[in-house]
C-alpha cells in the first residue's frame, strides 16, 4: 500500500516537469513573435533609411541628375531584394565551404524559419551597394551602375558578410562588428572609391588652380534624408540583436543616439573652428559619422565610450572630407567615401579602443585591436580586389561614363529624357503657364526676354 | 489514515492543473499585448502612407495645384477617421443583414475591446478614399471632393469591406483578399474613374492630334512619397495578419518586398524596351503596381510567386497607362486608376493563380478564380453605381469642376487664396527679396524686365 | 513511514508553488521585453518628430534661412540628449530634493536598468526644446540659441519635468498631464514666447498700418513635416504608457487620431467661414493643434471626448494665431506659440473637463479642474522667470538678434556661408549651367539681362 502510495507520489513528482514542458510550449511561441515583432520592426527601418540615402544623394547633388539619382536608388533596393533572394544569402548564411562562402540555402530552400532574418538582411546587402551610388553620383552610367550592383549584392557583399556574421573565417577570429561598420558601410565605400577612381571627377570640379564646390540644389531634402536615416539606424543596430533582448537593446539605441548627437557636436564646432562657420553639409555628414563609428561596437561600448567614439568620428569627417576633395582630388559628392568609408573604420578600430569587455585597458584589448585591424584590411582589399574585377568586365565594352555633352546636359535628360522639375523639354501646352509657377513659366519668359536681347548670343543649351 | 493520505494527494493532483490555468492566465494578456503592438505598429505605418499619397500626388502634378492636393489628403484621413468611427466601422464589422451590410457598433457602442482593430481599419478607410484625390487631381472643386469623401467612407467603402472583411457574402464563398487589393484600392480606383469620367480632362492635356505630357513638378518628393508608400505597405500587409504571428509575418513581409522590387525592375526594363530609356515615372509607379499586386495574395504565395505576380504587375502598369492616356484618353495625372485600379484587379486575379493552396495547379482551382473574379466584378458594379450616384447627387447643385480661369490660375489661388512657393500674390514687403531666394525675387525681377521690353505683351496673367 | 510520507506530500505541496515561480520566471523577461519593445518604438517615432519640426520649420520660413533652421533642430537634438545624459535625466527622475528637483542618476550612474527610459525621455527633452526654434526663426543669432537649448534642455525642462513626472510636488497633488501638454509643450512654448519678445518681430513683418504676411517658401516639405509630427506623436503619446498596456494604449491611440483629425476639421471650417476659404496653413497648424490638446488627457477621455477636444482645439488655434499676430504682434513664423502654448494650456485644462473619472460630471471634478490650472500657472511662471534669466545671461554679452544686413541678406549666408539651395555665393563653373535647371542658370540668365537693361539700378542686393 505504501509502495503504491509512494509510485503515485513518484507519478506525482512528475507531474510539475510536465507543468514545466507544457508551459515553455506556450512560452516559446511567445519568444517567437516578441524577437519577430522586433526584427521586423528593425527591416522596416532598415528600408527606410533607403528614402534617406535618395535624399541625400538628390539633395546634395545637382537638379539636373536628381531622377538619375533616385532612379539609382530605387532600382538598388529592387535588384539587390530579388538577387539577395536568389543569391546573396545563401551565398552569406549558407553552410560554410572553409570560412570562405557560404553554399546553400538559395531561394531559400529549405530556409523557411529563415524567412525574417532574410528579409532584415536582403535591406543590409540594398543598403552596401546604395552608398556607391553616392560617390559616383552625377557622372555614372545608369547601366553600368546597375550591372556594378548586381556583383556587389550578388557576390562581393554576401561574401564579406559571410566571413563576418555567416560561419566564416574572421567570426572564428573573434572579430567584433556587431552592426556592420566594416561589413556594409566599408564595403560600400571601398566600392564607391575603386569606381570614383575609374570615373574621374566631375566637369569643372577641378580647376587648374583651385578645387570647385559643386553645391548640393536642395539641402532641405538632404536634411530631411540625414533624419531618416537616423531615424532608420536605430532599426540597423536594434535590429541587429536578432531578438527583443530587454537589456542589450536600450543600451544599442542610447550608444547609438549618443554617438549620432556626439558626431554633429564636433563636426559643428570643429567646422567653425577650421572655417570660422558652422557649415551645413558637414554637421549633416557629423550625424552620419557618428552613426558609422558606432555602429560596429554599439553593443559593446558604454555610453560615455559611445560619445567618444561620436566626437572623434566627427572630427576625423571633417577632416577627411577635406583630404579627399582638396589633396587626393578624389571627387566625392555627397561625401559618401569619408562617411562610410574612413568613419567605418574608424568604428570598427574603436571596439578594440572602447569595448567594455576586452577593450585596451583589458587583457588581450591588443589582440583584439589586431583582430579589429586585420578584419579592416581584408574588408578592404577584398572589396578593392573584386569591384577592380568587375569594373574591369564592365568597361570591356565601353565607358561607364556619360558623354561630356550628357554629363553638361544633365543625366535627367540624357538617360530618362525628362526632368525631376517641371521641365522646358516637355511636350507642354502654352495654355498651361500661370503666374507664380516655378520652372517652366519662368523658362519660357526667359527664353523669350533672350530672343529679344540684341547679344544673346550666349545662351545655355 | 491512507484514506487521508490519497485525499491529500488526489487534492494534490489538482494542483498541477491549478498551475495550468494559472499559466494562461499570465499568458493571456501577453499574446494581447504583443498582438496590439503588432497591429498598432501597423496601423502607425499605414497612417504614414497617407504622407506617401500627399507627396506622390503634390511631386507629380503642377505647383499651382500643390497646396489644394495637399488639403485633400490631409483631410481625407481627418474626414475617414472621424466618419469611420462614427458609422463605418459599424457598417463594416457589425452584425450582418444578409451578409450585406453592418448594423451595429457605432461610435463603438459596446465594442472597446475592439478600439485598436478600428484604428488600424480606419487608416484603411482613409486609404480608400485618397486614392480618388490623385486620379482627379487639378480639376475638381474642393468641396466636391470632400462630399465625395465623405459618400465614400461613409457608405461605399464599408460596405464592400462588409462582404469581404466583414461578415459579408463574398467572404463566405472563399473569396480571398488579404490585405485589400480588391477592397481597398479597386474601390479607390474604380471611384476615382467615374469621377474622372464625370470631370474630364485637364486644359491642355489632349489637343486636336497630340497627347500632351503635364510632367509633375517635383518628381524627388514624389519619389519620396513612394518610398513612404511601400515602407508604410509593410504594416497594410503585414498588419493585416492582425496578429503577431511568427511564421506568417516574415512570410507576408517578404512576398510584399519581392513583389515590389520585381514591380520596379520589370517597368524599368520594359520602359526601356518600349522607349528606349528608363521611365522615371513609370519605375517609381511600378513599386506601386508591384505592391498593389501582392496585396491580395501576400499571405498565400511563395517568394517565387510574388516575384511573378510584381514582374507581370510592372508590365500591365506601363502599358495599362499607355492605354489610359493614349488611346482611352482619361486623364489620371498621377496614374492612379491604373496603378490601384488594373494592379488591383490583377493582384486579385492572380490570387487564383499562385495560391500555394487552392492554385492552378491544385483541384478546386479553377473554382477560386472563378470566385475571385466575381469579387472583383461585384467591387467594380457596386463603386461604379454607388459612386455615379453620389456624383449625381453632388453635380445636382452645380458642377464640381472648378472654373476654366480658376484652373489655369491654378487651384491654389482660386480655392486658398496662396501659394504652396513663395509668392507674388501676397502681400509682401519689398525689402524681403534677396539674393539667391528663388520665387518673389526672381518674378519680380523678370516683371521688371518684362516691363522694359518693347513687346511684352504676352505675360503669363 | 507515514511521517515520511506526510513529509513527503508536504514537500510535494511546495512543488506547485516552485511551478508558480518558475513559470512567472519566464514570463517575467517576456513581459520586459514587450514593454522595451514598446517603449523603444515610442523612442524611434518621438525622434522622428524631429524631422518633422525641422520641415514644417523650413517649408513654412524663407528660403534664405532654411539652412539655419535646419542646423537649428539638428543641433537641438544632439545638445538635448548629450545634455540630458549628463544631468537631464537627474534632475527630472533623481531622488527629489523637496519635491523640486531630482538629485541622481547623472549619466545614468547606478541606473543602467532605466537607459531604454532614459532614450525615450531624451526625445521629449529634444522636443521641448526645438519648439523655441520656430517661434524665434529668421532672426536669431544660431549661438544665442544653441546657448538657450543648453539652458532649455539641461534645467529649465527637467525641473519641471520633475514637478510633473518625476517625483515632484505637482504629481503628489493629482496634476494629470500624461504625455506633456504642459511638460513639453507649454514649456517649450512659453520659452519660445519670452524670446520673441526680446527678439522683436522680423524686418518688415508690421509695418506702420498693416500687417504682412510673410510666406513659407515650401509648403509641401512644411505638409510633409505635419505628416511626420502626426506619424511620430503616436509614440509620443502611445508610448508614454511606458508599457505595452494592450487596453490602454489602443485607447490612447484612438483618441490622439480622432481629436487631430477634429482639429483638422475644425481649423479648416472655421478659416473658411471666417476667411470665406480652407486655410492651408493654418488647416495643417490645426493637426497639431488637435494633436497638443490631447496630449494631457489621451489616456483619461473618451473617443467622443477626444472629438471635442480637438475641434475645441481647431477653433483656438485660428483665433489664438489673429491674435498673437494682428492684435499682440507677436511675430511666430510658424505659430510656435499658439500651437504649443495656447493648445497646451487648452489641452491640459481639458483633462478637469473630459476626463471619464474625475470630469465635471464627478464629485471632485472642481478640484482637478483647479489642480490643472495650477499646474498650468506654475509651468508658465517657471518658465517665464527661468528663460528670462537664460535670455539675461545671454545678452549680456551681446544682442541674441543677427544684424539688420544679415537678416536681409538671409541667415544662410551670413552664418553659415552658403545657402540651401543651388546658389549663387558658390565658387561655380560656368560650364555647370544648363537648361532647365533652376538657381544658379536663371540668376546668371536674369544678371546678363539685367546687365543688358538700360534701368537695371535696382538689382536685388
Amino acid at each position: 500500500m505504501v509502495k503504491k502510495v509512494l509510485s503515485l507520489i513518484i507519478g506525482l513528482s512528475l507531474i510539475p516537469t510536465v507543468s514545466f514542458a507544457a508551459t515553455s510550449n506556450e512560452i516559446a511561441p511567445l519568444i517567437s513573435s516578441i524577437d519577430m515583432v522586433w526584427m521586423m520592426l528593425g527591416a522596416f527601418l532598415v528600408f527606410f533609411m533607403h528614402a534617406g540615402f535618395a535624399m541625400v544623394e538628390t539633395g546634395f547633388t545637382r537638379s539636373k541628375n536628381a531622377l538619375n539619382i533616385l532612379m539609382k536608388n530605387m532600382m538598388t533596393i529592387a535588384i539587390a531584394s530579388v538577387l539577395y533572394f536568389l543569391i546573396g544569402f545563401g551565398l552569406m548564411f549558407g553552410d560554410s565551404l572553409g570560412g570562405f562562402i557560404g553554399t546553400s540555402g538559395f531561394l531559400l530552400t529549405g530556409q523557411t524559419d529563415q524567412i525574417g532574418f532574410f528579409v532584415f538582411q536582403a535591406m543590409f546587402a540594398a543598403t552596401c551597394a546604395t552608398i556607391i551610388s553616392g560617390a559616383v553620383a552625377e557622372r555614372i552610367k545608369l547601366s553600368s551602375y546597375l550591372i556594378l550592383t548586381i556583383f556587389m549584392t550578388g557576390i562581393i557583399y554576401p561574401i564579406v558578410g559571410h566571413w563576418i556574421w555567416g560561419d566564416g573565417w574572421l567570426a572564428a577570429l573573434g572579430f567584433v562588428d556587431f552592426a556592420g561598420s566594416s561589413v556594409v558601410h566599408l564595403t560600400g565605400a571601398v566600392g564607391g572609391l575603386i569606381t570614383v577612381l575609374v570615373l574621374g571627377p566631375r566637369i569643372g570640379k577641378y580647376a587648374k588652380t583651385k578645387v570647385n564646390v559643386i553645391p548640393g540644389h536642395n539641402i532641405p531634402i538632404g536634411a530631411l534624408g540625414v533624419f531618416i536615416l537616423w531615424f532608420g539606424w536605430f532599426g540597423f543596430n536594434g535590429g541587429s540583436t536578432l531578438a527583443a533582448d530587454p537589456t542589450l537593446i536600450p543600451s544599442v539605441i542610447a550608444t547609438t543616439l549618443l554617438s549620432a548627437s556626439a558626431g554633429i557636436v564636433a563636426s559643428a564646432l570643429y567646422s567653425h573652428i577650421k572655417f570660422n562657420r558652422i557649415d551645413a553639409t558637414l554637421t549633416l555628414n557629423g550625424a552620419l559619422a557618428g552613426l558609422v563609428g558606432i555602429t560596429a561596437g554599439t553593443a559593446n561600448v558604454t555610453p560615455i565610450g559611445a560619445i567618444f567614439i561620436g566626437l572623434i568620428a566627427g572630427i576625423i569627417l571633417v577632416e577627411a572630407v577635406q583630404l579627399l576633395d582638396r589633396v587626393l582630388k578624389i571627387d566625392d559628392p555627397v561625401g559618401a567615401i569619408t562617411v562610410h568609408g574612413i568613419c567605418g573604420i574608424w568604428g570598427t578600430i574603436a571596439v578594440g579602443l572602447f569595448a567594455v569587455e576586452g577593450g585596451l585597458f583589458y587583457t588581450g584589448s591588443f589582440e583584439l585591436l589586431g583582430i579589429q585591424a586585420l578584419g579592416v584590411i581584408s574588408v578592404i582589399l577584398w572589396t578593392l580586389v573584386t569591384t577592380a574585377a568587375a569594373l574591369f568586365i564592365i568597361t570591356s565594352t565601353g565607358s561607364i561614363r556619360v558623354s561630356r555633352e550628357d554629363e553638361i546636359a544633365g543625366l535627367d535628360f540624357s538617360e530618362h529624357g525628362s526632368s525631376a522639375y517641371e521641365a522646358t523639354n516637355s511636350i507642354y501646352n502654352e495654355n498651361l503657364d500661370m503666374k507664380g509657377e516655378f520652372g517652366i513659366g519662368l523658362l519660357k519668359r526667359l527664353d523669350r526676354l533672350d530672343q529679344k536681347s540684341p547679344d544673346s548670343g550666349e545662351q545655355p543649351s
